[in-house]
């Protein structure tokens, strides 16, 4: 990585306890928490934002979706850090080993609901052209059960994970080498 | 606007406070400001995450050089609201009535130092394939004397207005009459 | 400017003329005027062309309407100068002080009508890729009124200001400083 | 061809004169004399512009370097009547049956000079990007022998033919049959 | 070329016999049967594919619709050796002298039949985003009498000459001086 | 996938000895044996050329190498089954489970050599530009080691797999359930 890694007993206490909380519950501790740890204001923002939209519940995305739309994006972003880490979340989330596979290089061949990949069409013209939206495209989505909120929920984490990407992108951070087979065989998902 | 704004008097008193106080200051509310605010975990953390970046003290990139990634990213973006609204306080910080426009048609063509350019230059790598920096990218800004820590703010500052330009593209978010002035007449400066 | 402007006293009589007329009634001389007038023979063909197209009459498309697209083509084609002065002509004829803004970074937000939105669209075509106009386009436009010779004039000037966008952008021509305001505030309307 | 061609005899007689003296000399008129006669006005302005730029003595520019520059110009923007049109006169005047199918499909492959290549890869710098020209463009070419009036002329023919391109494209205007066989044949070329 | 072309006595007997045969046949050698025969294993698979695509009975392309395919392909690449070879057989086939060049500059201005139309626009998105391909583009070429047997044969000449093209382009395989005219005069044609 | 499989048991008998061939060393049929078996000669000529590029000896290109630079031009063009199919072959020559998902996410950021970094910018170049490949380029690998023999087996196999990709995307191809885990785990290795 371009960037040092922070001595997590050098950062501050609540951002080493919600660090050690994540490592207690996934085994490891995955590099973004540290990479962006040299920054504690930036770590906590970080860290709500994506809560914010990836916890949000009486949204019509199930989690698999939202990793789905991320896999999408950091994929489009060339970001390898997020590939591998969200296609394993993927993987786990729809309990499909192949489809962040697929999500990631050609999601037009993915094993997806056709509802999943009008969603993905809508994200990746937000993460390339984001300026051509225009109502035709929430008609489009509006097709398929997504309701405003719900596209506000796919706009968002496709446009929090363009910011991820550029930063993991700049700092090359390195996905952890967990994160590269977790999902993908069958008693591992359990 | 695309998504209702909602009343001032419905959010909640934290979010209430910090608008009164913007507005107090401004003399007006920017859009942005009501737009997101139909969300406030959201909104908490997009504002905390912008004032990390943008308020951060002990970095050599001045209040005008980050208003200038800024307007420059979101050009490229194509996002209304924060061109215009960031150009604005851009023309205030630079104390140059013209400065925005011409960062924002044509940067190569500013009347900005070869600093500056350099520093436009990596943002806008940063903003169209973050992918693709590489070594050569950081030698190329530490030659004008940017240290890592500058290139870490060019970056974040560059990736959270692409989340903003999004966002704001998607929700056809107009920027205030009050922002096309700003800036652009002596006497408005002070 | 990368190439020297030329004494105004030392250019031929019936240029001379010209400008000094331009300069009575504007106030000042836009730079466009001198920067070409080093080669008199160029400077009368792009003048007369200029006339042909902007002052046409018979023709459904409006001063305003001509400007218009003179800023979307200026703007995609990243020509500071013709963005800054037409931008400012646009924002007179209008009468809208905030119309030139939003047309140059993101004409799909501007407050303009469905005409003008489809004049634009193929403008935007021609601009970038008229290999690739077929009839379909001209039935797009006659649904909104337009005839074939208001198609050929909206081509006629997207097509001009790309070659003047090309000539200011290599010869690094400066937008007089009195664009910027102009038409900005209402009492300069009249 | 979209918009019909008139009737020579209804044209102004100084343009009828003209193109009268056109086929005299060709053989033929080639299309884009009738195609734009529509407009008696646009046509005096382009033709002195043309000529202008084409028939400018004192340019380190020969005539051949000046098709060439309009051979591939008219190839990136894909304008069927000027590759066929001006490709012949590029025979003609290089003397090479093959040069205008090489520059047309592959300029870096076809058989003309260093300077020439230069020469082009400059043009086509200003046909897709000419923001993004900057001093060392005119370095480049300085290097090659060519002075600060040679870029202008450069400039100016690869702006010219863009618009030309451009009406072209629009109105489907179609080269003269009698073009496509010029200058590929050795007796012909006399 | 970039690479030499081997002594035509010292190759495998098989090879030689083929281009003495093409020779005969042509008057002259093309260069793409010399240049790849440096590697007598890749010639004779290159030679295979090719034969087996372009031979195929039963298939509803006529000669001429795949050389059509081939020269939209290989201008799409830039290829100035197939595009000029295959220009002239395309010309020969379709007994039209003018369509290459047609082809090749802009394929929405030929001379060509609707259908021919889509099957070229079918061949341009095989060509430049193949993974974009969807059931509506067999549609597309259904409502033309296209069958799923002649999509896969067009889809197989776009694919294998993109593998044509970049073969040609990086070792810098020159055409034949004898393509450029072919079929181009009527006399020549028989 | 678009095109139904062929039944082995109606193959030519030298197509269904290879497979059978194939599937006694792998355990399974990779589809693409199957999918393109519709057409024998196509099947023959397409592994023919395979063969000969991917099994030449004297060259300098490690089996690694070459599944490498298959791995990197499937993931441009989007191949669903070339990048997971040929992934897992490059994990195993390679001996490196993680190196497959870099290569397809991200080649800049892979555990690669600077020699195969190389390798992998020319062949993207021939990928997506080979028109623009000049003796730079050449200069370019020399120095890393590659003399031009090993330069036309990169462009090579790029090209060929460039038409497999067009082959597969159009007719959705999908890659075996076998080839994702393929190489991942350390025990598959040997």
């Amino acid at each position: 990585m371009r960037y040092p890694l922070p001595d997590l007993n050098t950062l501050p206490a609540d951002i080493q306890a919600k660090i050690l909380e994540v490592q207690e519950k996934s085994g490891f501790i995955p590099n973004v928490f540290l990479a962006l740890a040299r920054r504690p204001a930036e770590w906590r923002a970080f860290f709500a934002y994506h809560d914010a939209l990836m916890l949000r519940e009486d949204s019509n995305l199930s989690k698999g979706d939202r990793e789905m739309i991320i896999t999408a994006t950091s994929a489009a972003n060339q970001c390898l850090y997020c590939v591998v880490a969200h296609g394993a979340i993927l993987r786990i989330y729809e309990k499909k080993p192949m489809v962040a596979d697929q999500v990631a290089v050609s999601y037009r061949k993915a094993d997806i609901s056709p509802r999943q990949r009008a969603m993905l069409d809508f994200a990746m013209k937000v993460c390339k052209e984001s300026h051509a939206v225009t109502e035709d495209d929430f008609k489009a989505l509006h097709a398929h059960g997504f309701n405003d909120e719900d596209i506000w929920d796919i706009t968002g984490i496709t446009a929090f994970f363009g910011l991820s990407n550029r930063m993991a992108n700049v700092t090359s951070m390195m996905p952890n080498p967990e994160f590269y087979l977790l999902g993908r065989i069958p008693k591992a998902k359990a």
